[in-house]
């Protein structure tokens, strides 16, 4: 059965009936499908289109397939060519021709689009929950590393010793920014299409605002056309997920350094690490590589969704079908991904002596610029000096911190008031006690503000 | 003059130095830098790192440095490698060695993304406004068109009829909702960099509140590593305008159609088409055109800026001096594009006349079949039948809104009693008279909603 | 059974199994992955290193699984975590322990890399064969509409007369190139991997070159690091595909344009069109507007796989693994769309009427103009005049061809000679007759070399 | 002046001129436009449209812009939109009206596709050379550093150990497709577009053929309509210098993480390295960075272009003037890039000592296992008893080559007659002795491969 035969003299040919079939991907819409049939079927009987005998044998037959659908037993037939042809056929089949009457005055369009915005609104608190969980899992980690010091890098190149936990929580910080975009995400959401029609609008007296707040949306859209066609929704969800794909890219990138044998701040626990078919000593952090590596999908989806939409002519085009296939792929991924990402992560290894070890004198360099500034030297000046002294000490063959007040002095009389010990990571970090700085007072201040965060 | 030449033996390899230079694209942030600057210095001042007489002196310099850009005045060197070195360098020259002092506690990495940011959030108004001039088009149209009717399309094919001001507004809460997505970006941008020096935080105890408020940011950054990398406001930026582009390229599509001979629905005004080297009878719609080619700009940017992020393996990288090219073309083309495009709605000529004439009779197919489903036909059955009325017009050659009540009848007896003006365009739209639907009530309440969208 | 976990104290946890699974991806390599390993344990024989028993023994074995393979009747168990995995595996079950002896210097790392190479160029001739199907269609529409004309376009406004086959042949020329990269991507394909090992070559004496040969290949790689990491041979396929999407988005855009009420120039087939659920006179060309938005697709997965590439540290990283995910899904997305829309092509129905009464009198501006030129008018000056004949044409209200001489003369006493049968489609078209013009002889000649293109 | 006015009352409005002015862009195709308009014009006399002298007087007037072209002594007006139309602007007013001959039978839709092929085979030489020229440096480096042995990672875990010049070829044979590549894209190219005026085909009798070879093209286009809307060969250069990127962003990671103080397998040279404002003692390896980062732009103008192509609804659209910027922004990049990366590669000053000291004893595992196999062992056991070697090292603390036979034999008694110099970087790359292995001659052998790869 398809909604459409009435004026065909001939059935789909099976190549094009295989191309426009998309049951296998929006089967997974059941759930809102009979959702908005029962809200709609019930804004018909309130505007009296259908009796409430009808209505209720309507309500009744889609409570069933609800039933079907959620113990599994519902069953598709070859001809159902998507879920809402499979909702209204077993309707026909449980309660006849009434059953023909749901359809009164919506349109496939609206109905889709209505479907998947109630899908979407439904997957945000499970999303948040999963960034809630990960971020839960970086803020144990900041509480439980507090105190271990750590090369801070840019460029990779070691430029400034700073908190483990400070670090920790800089991706703390990203992964909020993704939840406070959810909350965006579903205000986009929230605008109801039912009672469009398939482009003109409802032709029946039915009350949309009464539509919109018995689904959970905000009001029902302004313009019928673009209530149809508008996929902007699906586009913020799938930029949603690969600016959150950027993020654990780069925790990932740095994860699979960190877990290096050069590096080895960390070492995987057995239970996130894979070996060598071939190899047999190679524990490999698969978990992280594989987080980077799915930021191709994210992205490839929006680039997909983006390239679809491009130009589209008229007000609906079949094209829009395709948006589900790429944001049920990214949801999929991210589902996939984050429990895993989060269980690595906390099960991870830390190696605090590795880390020490790799705090090199020449990290104090701005340090001793900075001590220079506080006795009247222009930070410039200062800069430029320190920038010699540190060609010396490499000349020399010495550890910058190894030099001794005798052999600071021909770059500047200054250093004679220097007190050696402010090259030492634990001065130098303690510096930089400006909000967000690394210092441990304002790390403390920081955990608390990411703990409020996450409670939010 | 670099800022950082102190322990180099050598200078820069000429290749080197033009693959590194940033200045040609980076000199656009003038303005913020030169304003981070002397809110940077005051902080310092406040915090009695600078003297008041120190502070004054660079407060001094600053201004003549901003004159000079204002005037178009200032003079960049060959050495100037960047837009901070350009102004430090003459910072320098006009009050001497105290410039040398401006950057105390700072690092390029933090300034820049200060400047970035600070820039973005000043070009946000009018962003704003040149969507609101197009809105206001849009929105003059579809009161200017009230009345004319043409068809809807779904697929391509002709669906429904439609008021024009209705088709003009499915336009204006696209762009409303481009609107909306500022306000969030400007969210976005309002975290201040500034004081997160290289990436651990500011040795010295600026105030970064005060910072935040002088530069009109709602906060410091919570996190000094996060807050000199994060780089999503521009890619939430680059995302903004590939919405806005693919917005523009169906409602150019649209028109690029409309205006050809065969919808012929508008004809585009002489100052916004142009012809042919070689068919003298040519009328084109480049705006159209562009504005849709246009579209691959925008997406371009977004997945380059993407494509650079990802998997970046330390705080700062300098693969993050690449987002400002992305952003600053992207923002050349939305400022270049919306202008024209918005002349050349307003300039249109429309043709009422083909689009009454393009109104065919089978278009009121969904109104018959409303007819019998208003007289107790279920609507599936009601599709059936005047799916089979419609082939059967089609076999005759005749327009479906020919047909008369004889010739209904055998379809179904509830013909009997139809009217035959329920074939006929004003008919057709007023029924659709729920929120949002087509009906000259719904879409002049409509019309109202986006006047007050439009204050916001 | 996984085939590396020796060393590990522990299972991997479920979440990162799951994300670690690429079996129900990787598992249709099974026949390359048993091929494979039969030419390779043959080699591991002839090198000395299997007995002859031994090899026998893993031949059957091998042989038994490509049977069981085959028949559907090959049993997974949950512990394969990939295809390899799987084979080897069984191959234990079959032949006991002589089964381990397979992986003898091979890893999996050149092992996937072979088996994928080998599926890529399996595949080949089938997509050829897809594309000269479609190339056929379009060629046989090019013969059996012969004669036929129908306005060009550009700028989608009327711009010169052509014969449809031309038209037709320009998409088949565009499918052309496509099947010459096909050439070009076996050729790319055919640098062999196994050998190659984990990375650093292996450790056996095996002969590389008749490996090669064995399995179809032209060489074998000449450097093992890169032989494990290189997927350009993959981009280049999902670059092949983006292509042939791009070009097939064209084809189907304008298809969707000519099947609409407006231009009229085909009408779809009924087997090749779908209709609505809510209009009951519609019919859409929904094959069309699948294969424009199946482009999508194509871009994403090509977007996907650069995105994963990009920037990857060390010679061969798990990231890799997801680059069949990409392949495949651009793989199916071809095999199911060309066959529905070269049924859809050739089923479309021609309306030769409607494309001729589309031709108006201004498409023969350029004809005056080069008439002109032939009276010795330099061209520029005759383009001139003739603009300004078609806008006194428009202001008299008048079709372009129905201006007498008379009405010329003002504009260039040159047109005192015009032979008004000048105006004329035909006339119009056998002007062209250079190589690749839309004049009938011309185009004849095109077809022929069209012919001979298909037959390489 | 613009080639098109004659039939407009109204001159462009100044938004839609800028909009539309093309001129900055395509200004760089003068060399092109200049001899192809030569071309255009021998072949209008040889066909007897342009008398001998009216020729002898266009070739002068073109000579005489080549030569201002050439001298930058060119004028451009502000009225010129484009390229072609400064050129045909100044050759009226050298030559004044004989030069609006020139434009006869020819449209700026083949002119320009004509222009910008040539342009692109034009550049392949020197982009084929700045490849050798990157490809020279890193064979130099295989040859300098022969003999030096690193770790091989996989997973950015140490694998085995190989020699320093197999992972420079590694890269070298990259670069060798991207430089066969270029003969594909050249192919691409070579079908000659001049001739197929603005859709239809000419309708003079020029001889396209020899316009062809006069061009040094293959062949004149097959389809007038395919011919002028052909952009495949952009997409084409934009994925080639995609996949270049992408070589190269691996290639830059890779030296990124060796020239950091974890790795400090090289140090970067001076010149080719940076410092940091306001951190004395760091020195940054840009290059590596901004080569990595680049690569965002060449995916970013790939993708551009290929959603600029997607639907274009008909044979020329205005959109395809974007094309150019894509394409001139890439091969900008590349141009930019290359050298500098080559210069910063040669200039790398290896650390030998640092890599041999990261060779630890696990890296012989497979060496070990391959002992075993050797024995008689099956290769899946020897990885278990290997891996159960390792794991006791592990939690002996002690490194792998530190066992004795002693403490060996528990595993296996076939560790009985296991020479220990079998734990050796030599040992285990001299055992990898198949083509494209690690082995000192298997590596002299692909030196020699590449010699002649460089040469072809």
């Amino acid at each position: 059965m398809t909604l459409w035969g009435g004026m065909f003299s001939q059935g789909l040919n099976p190549s094009a009936w295989d191309l426009n079939l998309s049951l296998s991907i929006d089967k997974r819409l059941w759930h809102e499908d009979v959702t908005g049939s029962k809200v709609w079927a019930q804004g018909l009987c309130d505007a009296g289109i259908l009796t409430i005998s009808e209505n209720a044998s309507i309500q009744s037959g889609l409570d069933q397939i609800f039933d079907e659908f959620s113990s599994g037993g519902f069953l598709f037939k070859e001809s159902d060519e998507d879920i809402h042809t499979a909702v209204e056929r077993r309707l026909g089949e449980l309660i006849g021709s009434t059953g023909g009457k749901l359809h009164t005055g919506r349109s496939r369009n609206d109905q889709v689009a209505t479907d998947f915005r109630l899908w979407m609104i439904n997957q945000i608190p499970m999303l948040n929950q999963l960034l809630v969980q990960l971020q839960t899992v970086i803020l144990e980690r900041a509480e439980n590393d507090f105190g271990i010091i750590l090369p801070g890098y840019t460029h990779m190149q070691r430029a400034q010793p700073i908190l483990l936990s400070h670090w920790w929580l800089s991706f703390f910080w990203q992964l909020n920014r993704d939840r406070q975009k959810l909350v965006y995400l579903k205000s986009l959401c929230a605008s109801l299409p039912l009672g469009s029609g398939a482009l003109a609008g409802t032709a029946f007296p039915v009350d949309r605002e009464k539509l919109a707040s018995s689904l959970g949306f905000e009001s029902p859209s302004p313009n019928s056309l673009d209530a149809v066609s508008d996929r902007d929704f699906t586009a913020e969800f799938l930029f949603w997920a690969s600016m959150l794909g950027i993020h654990l890219s780069r925790l990932a990138e740095s994860l699979v350094l960190y877990t290096s044998s050069e590096f080895a701040f960390f070492k995987c626990a057995d239970p996130y690490s894979t070996g060598s078919s071939l190899m047999p000593q190679k524990k490999n952090p698969d978990i992280f590589e594989l987080t980077r590596g799915k930021t191709g999908h994210y992205i490839a989806n929006l680039m997909g969704l983006l390239t679809t939409l491009k130009g589209l002519p008229s007000i609906y085009d079949k094209d829009l079908q395709e948006d589900k296939s790429y944001v049920f792929s990214t949801f999929d991924t991210v589902q996939l991904t984050l429990p895993a990402l989060s269980g690595a992560i906390q099960s991870l290894i830390v190696n605090p002596e590795k880390m020490a070890s790799s705090l090199d004198g020449s990290m104090y360099a701005t340090d001793i610029a900075d001590f220079l500034v506080k006795n009247g030297v222009p930070f410039r000046e200062a800069h430029h000096i320190v920038g010699q002294v540190v060609q010396h000490a490499l000349k020399q063959n010495k550890p910058v911190d190894s030099l001794s007040i005798n052999e600071l002095l021909p770059f500047s009389h200054k250093f004679e008031s220097m007190d050696p010990s402010l090259f030492s990571p634990e001065a130098s970090i303690s510096n930089r006690n400006a909000i967000g700085g690394t210092a441990r007072e304002a790390v403390k201040n920081q955990i608390e503000q990411a703990k409020s965060a996450i409670n939010i």
